[in-house]
């Protein structure tokens, strides 16, 4: 039974003049608590890198950096063969530029959560997950890292003490071994349904998988993604069903004692 | 008469496979005391950056970023024409990018000096030059600015009290004015002619112009740009001229007590 | 009095998985009779070219190519200072792949717009418009250019006898000195004033000032841009209205004899 | 044993003010029969593809497309994880922008040639393969294409019958099983053993493995990598032997009788 829980999104993901999904950032920031900000390899420029800091502040949410593989067209959902060197050399500069907006509008940068196909390489490639994961904590020992529960990264992060948050997709499926199962909508969520889904996770640590079982879930943040369809609905509806049952919603940093095992 | 002098250049300015000039990075660092270091947009890409720094720091050169226009196809040689808020985010970026560089080497920056065409717009746009320096200033007080003596970006800088570095090319002509011309050579540059002209600049702050005349210099640094044909050498026989007339070849951020006015 | 006139608009302007404007392509597609089909420097995609040509070829919409300056994150709305030859060999590679889709489509190319800044640009460069009017002639002779009346680059294609296709803007005001008129505008467009607009100009060749005047319009083709908010309705309310005033809305490959002059 | 053959490399893959390993285009071309140019993704930009194409046309060698994967600093050397319809976007966008120059400079577009990690998704992705080849054969059915013997592209292409080059690698070594293996050097080259081996190849239809067996070898183009160390001397010295034992080296288009199969 929790009485704290994070809600996070990835937000900032437009870029320049174009928009993506439904555009919604300033709608679903006020009911988060940690935002995930794309840092330009993937989506992001620095104009709305800027533009979405002022808006977390505004709101009191923590920020984190959302770095993707260098893939702009592909929104960094295609995966790269990229050495672990270029590939953590890649990550480094989009979180530093991230961290100068931070500093820029005097917000500390909460944490660091990989996007999209960069985030499934770190979950599977134990060379990356290794010399990235010493590379953080040599430069941060402090940046929180989200990441997927047993993970690669989980383990390389987990081995040196780093701080790491686990997470559950309150906009995705779970199957019987506790992994995402990617399902072929016909209609979109429903709100009522994917909050009541957060509301048990956080009361009984339990989900409901695709089998029909109940497996048990561990975890720190609840993730909705800004570009599933209907987001907004889905997060504040959430955010709302929290609230009612008396969860406060808060980032990580202000909840936690890490490293969790 | 002056018994320490920076001597600065470009480094950094490859690209992925490719290579810019004589390629002479590794050849031209232990004649240096501060290198620029491109940061992405103009040049220069994740790797690039942390190997840069780190031969830096091996040869004990200061760094500094060098961001530019993100216009990598032309090099940031070509002007665009972009706002003062969007010319100082993309600066912001490409200086948090670099900084996060140094922090895993371990180095301090020391400075920024825009590149190309950049640098040149900040020299003559007003509200490009204030809307930057206020934005520097506030997010980095004591990083050194490198810019062109009485140029827009000089004044804002001064008005702040931030400190600035100014240069003498000794890679380039100069008239009576003190404007920089550009001469279409047909040889490239002689060694020793360069040395002698950086050398009597030291000395007694002058420069023979394309007149004929002498003109005084006030600098704080010495620029030889790497992509200069011959550059290795032109450096190379200026650092040693330098060293025989004792003149001691030193990072301004060891030297100078700023803000110079 | 016209019997019958061009419609045409922006489409493909998409990037990847980003929208730009109200999305509206589909909905704008079945009004309109030429597409200029955004070609991957300032926006599109080679997936979004190929699409959006096939859904052009569906309504019996005539092709062109529309090139922009290489300047994705600003949309080529950005003056870049760029030779005639580099500009003119980007727009030549833009014409190339665009023609390339328009070939596996199996439909004819009809023209070239170029976009935003580098419209402009073309406009007033002399040097860059002969340089582009005339590699454009020899390498396309029937290609049709849409530019600004009495631009440079309109001379230059008049004194090559290259076939040009003029535009009356329905979207934009006018000056007494026949001008395009930035005006910011609190409230959208009405479509039915556009409309009529549109209307009297083709029956007349008489448009409003700003001024209160009325002047003589010259065109070919009148232009509704798609990313002017509400551009649907704006678009398909001038349809309509052509429509019922017997004028056939028809690309101008089935309309004029030219060249124009 | 061959009379004639053909002798490629890849060409134009400079990128604006950058240049590749030793920068001998100039030097090879008068040398090769086929030149392979990059079309933008992974190298080459407008200009250089223009000036490539010219000195391809001055040298009387023949030219194709060498798409690539859009991975600029990756060189196009890194696997990206893309759809068969996107890839062959990619490709036609490529294909279209290299022919418009080919068009500019009156020169007749021979062929195509993927580039690094996009020839060996096609040689080893079937779905990519059938795709991509069916969408070639119906733009250009005439236009020779380079791949490996044996792949899946190869097959794909054979089964529609279009025209095919296979190549025979001047620089790289083979083992028993036919295929290429990456051996790591110590020295480079020797121009002379490079140029011997490619004449045996001719002349007996064998290579010595790195086993150090005799296989046979069929193929209708031998490639030398412009990029490899010594490039210049590799090739000059092949063609040369090749002038002086009689065999011409002349284009595949003025050589076969295809589809070879």
């Amino acid at each position: 039974m929790k009485h704290e829980i994070d809600l996070n999104s990835d937000m900032g993901e437009n870029f320049g003049p174009w928009v993506i999904g439904d555009n919604v950032d300033k709608e679903i920031m006020p009911y988060i608590s940690s935002a995930n900000i794309a840092a330009g390899f993937h989506a992001g420029d620095p104009n709305t890198i800027s533009q979405t800091i002022e808006s977390a502040k505004y709101h009191g949410v923590a920020i984190g950096v959302h770095p993707g593989f260098r893939d702009l067209v592909g929104f960094g959902r295609r995966h790269i063969n990229i050495t672990p060197q270029e590939l953590t050399n890649d990550i480094i500069y989009q979180l530093g530029a991230l961290r100068e907006f931070a500093g820029l509008h005097q917000v500390p940068l909460q944490h660091i959560k990989p996007h999209g196909a960069l985030y499934m390489h770190l979950a599977r490639d134990r060379a990356a997950a290794r010399l990235f994961a010493a590379t953080l904590h040599a430069l941060s020992p402090d940046l929180l890292l989200y990441c997927l529960h047993g993970s690669a990264l989980w383990q390389e992060a987990i081995s040196l003490q780093h701080p790491v948050i686990c997470e559950f997709y309150g906009d995705r499926e779970y199957d019987r071994s506790g992994s995402i199962v990617f399902v072929r909508r016909v209609n979109p969520l429903d709100p009522e349904q994917v909050a009541q889904k957060v509301l048990r996770a956080c009361r009984e640590g339990k989900v409901r998988t695709v089998e029909g079982d109940d497996i048990p879930v561990a975890f720190d943040s609840v993730c909705i993604h800004s570009d599933t369809p209907g987001a907004q609905a889905l997060i504040k509806s959430t955010r709302e069903r929290l609230d009612d049952a008396g969860i406060n919603v808060k980032p990580p940093a202000r909840i936690i004692s890490y490293p969790t095992s």
